[in-house]
């Protein structure tokens, strides 16, 4: 394919008439795609069905230890979830929360405390203008946490390997910088997992605020595409080898394991955290639904379980990943006008168009009858500095409207590169 | 039976030996009693176990509209929960939120969004000390949520139809107090139904603050123990009559009509303060869990079900408050040292002994075995300034054992009444 940063005038004009020819032909095909959210489709929610037949009148409703998961009680869980998610995070049981079907609300409610109540220091709220790092592009929903408490963000670059750790060792000498978002493994958008280096640097942070909170959704931590798998250092165990374990809360959860919206989250933490976690919970709940940890411990009652269960989503996220790829390399490569990642895990794509190009993408697409994120989205205040990021979700069509929308975003990028060129 | 508090020393010596005995005798049996928590016995329990079956792979997952209730989505729950609700409250579906497992937690984020954002004024954070009126003796966890955020409680008497609203018309005034606690039906632990007067005049209040909220918590709004009911005003109704909309969140939820652990928790407002509310939810979290909405929804497809369910709890119930209540005649009417509440619905039964006799009371129960909610716990700070309130919670141990514990809880309030008429 011709790079079309090299093309005369002519020829661009030329390249853009067909592209354009072929964007109106596909816009007059009416379609209706969505990639723009990590939703698992319903092949994938079929796959856990057997969870709802887990418990039931003929089943026992109570857990190994005899709890009646019926009733009130339980603060930090069913014991048995616990141990599963002790094994998979590589964590002691005391050190483990699992809660509801939200990971994102332990989070924010983790954030609130530290508004409200504060983390061995004075509420954040009472601190004046507070700062979070956010290595961007990053998940939306990280950020409109901060956002909604007005919370300062700052952006931080994304190296190949994780995020750019000279800046961040830069900023974290800012005592009202308290914290920083860190989704490590398959990240979203990026899809990529931070190096032993990047977490070793992380876990060794000396912040001017005692206060500092790493929060480390590890979202993806089993949702691998492939048998060779990016590996992750335990960040727990690193931040305790410098005296740092009070600097992490570390987040995970069964969203995409089981069913996204009824799924179980979990919240890992040092003693000291947990304990005030556990002191906020004590007045905030009568605990988690037992019903819904008793009939997950069931279905995984080992972690093996767990992992064999996964490569049957990795059956069917792999078809749709390598979907995108296979189009996007037919149509751009070596244009010049896109790059791309190629994820071994997660559940998304990240490609980066031409400067400015970004939205004018978003608008084509949606033109065409395909949704994308949009534009902007992946960075803090929805604010893409370039207008380069597009975060590409293949999770929730199927692999046929897949190879559709993937030629659709590919045409649209081709469209506004060329008409961005065409201007210049 | 004679009244203690006319008789001479003689025969107050002799009757404490009487008691003394038999309380000796009752402690050496070797008891294992709990009446110290509205929890739910296993009978209870058992009456909901359709539930579990309601959703399954034989049925569909998806509601009525169509919503796959695995997937995410659905912010403020499942429209055919909302519309339950809307007929169980006689509010309009649009000002109802169904969330997760406990309302517990939607008081806990309510109050805890009045901190750190405010309602409509400056985040309570930033207001300096602010103060909420608690009607006593109340619901301990209403408390703890205002002792766990520094909250002033400032504690305001009862009449026999509610909270003594000339005191509570009189604290209003104080543009600190930002809130009031009200369990108006059945209230835990007095079983006592807030009058329609007294509905009139909470709903008809002018408070200093603009940012005052009443927390409505109806936790027993359809727990009827007769087929004759307790009326209660619906207070959205009133408020609104008033202009006075914005000042009530209505909470309940089904924790007592199938699971308590895994029921559905439900909010009511405004159009405003659902607006606020789901400003933050959208933050927050990824919706409420819609598979166990969805099985509510099935197991409950009109309210008469829901109402014919509850009938069942009743008849379990029923026995239960009044083997209490026959004990307590039998064994304290006309002593003059304890009077009782009889409630026609609710968990609880409230005893009155002697001041300063309440706290000796629940020691000497715990010698003979039987566990009774701590003394003081239904008043702010877990101090009862007259030391004389006793809940009692009949709802989680069997009928023969009911008889037993109360049996114990009588001969042990005569005890400590004796203990005390001996010493003055």
């Amino acid at each position: 394919m011709a790079n079309y940063l090299s093309l005369s005038p002519d020829a661009l004009r030329d390249e853009f008439s067909k592209t354009k020819r072929r964007y109106d032909a596909l816009k007059s095909a009416g379609l209706s795609l969505d990639m723009s959210r990590g939703k698992p489709g319903a092949a994938q929610l079929d796959i856990s069905d057997e969870l709802t037949l887990m418990v039931n009148p003929k089943s026992s409703y109570k857990s190994k230890s005899g709890v009646d998961c019926r009733n009130y009680g339980g603060l930090d869980g069913l014991d048995e979830m616990k141990e599963l998610f002790s094994s998979v995070l590589g964590m002691d049981k005391k050190n483990i929360i699992c809660g509801g079907n939200s990971s994102l609300n332990m989070m924010f409610d983790t954030i609130t405390q530290g508004m409200v109540s504060g983390f061995g220091d004075k509420p954040w709220l009472l601190q004046g203008k507070i700062k979070f790092l956010c290595p961007s592009p990053g998940y939306d929903r990280h950020f409109s946490i901060c956002e909604h408490y007005g919370i300062e963000m700052i952006t931080v670059k994304y190296n190949s390997d994780g995020p750019d750790m000279d800046e961040v060792e830069k900023l974290v000498k800012d005592p009202l910088v308290k914290g920083m978002w860190c989704v490590p493994k398959y990240s979203n958008p990026l899809g990529l997992t931070y190096s032993d280096e990047v977490v070793r640097r992380i876990a060794a942070l000396k912040p001017a605020a005692k206060d500092f909170r790493i929060m480390w959704d590890n979202a993806y931590l089993i949702h691998d595409l492939y048998d060779e798998t990016d590996k992750l250092l335990n960040i727990y165990d690193e931040c305790k080898k410098c005296g740092n374990e009070d600097m992490v809360f570390i987040f995970t959860s069964t969203s995409k394991v089981t069913y996204p919206g009824a799924g179980v989250a979990v919240q890992a933490a040092s003693d000291n955290n947990i304990a005030l976690i556990k002191k906020r919970m004590a007045v905030q709940t009568i605990g988690p639904d037992k019903m819904n940890h008793l009939a997950h411990a069931r279905m995984f009652d080992s972690s093996d379980k767990l992992y064999s269960h996964m490569q049957k989503h990795a059956a069917v996220m792999r078809p749709k990943f390598e979907a995108c790829l296979r189009t996007f390399e037919a149509e751009l490569e070596n244009t010049g006008v896109a790059s791309w990642t190629s994820p071994r895990g997660g559940y998304f794509i990240s490609m980066t168009v031409l400067n400015g190009c970004a939205k004018r993408v978003g608008e084509l697409c949606k033109e065409a009858g395909l949704v994308l994120t949009p534009a902007g989205a992946t960075y803090p205040y929805g604010n893409d500095p370039d207008d380069s990021n597009l975060r590409i979700a293949p999770s929730f069509p199927t692999v046929e409207e897949l190879e559709k929308a993937a030629e659709v975003l590919c045409v649209a990028v081709k469209y506004a590169a060329l008409e961005k060129l065409l201007k210049q």
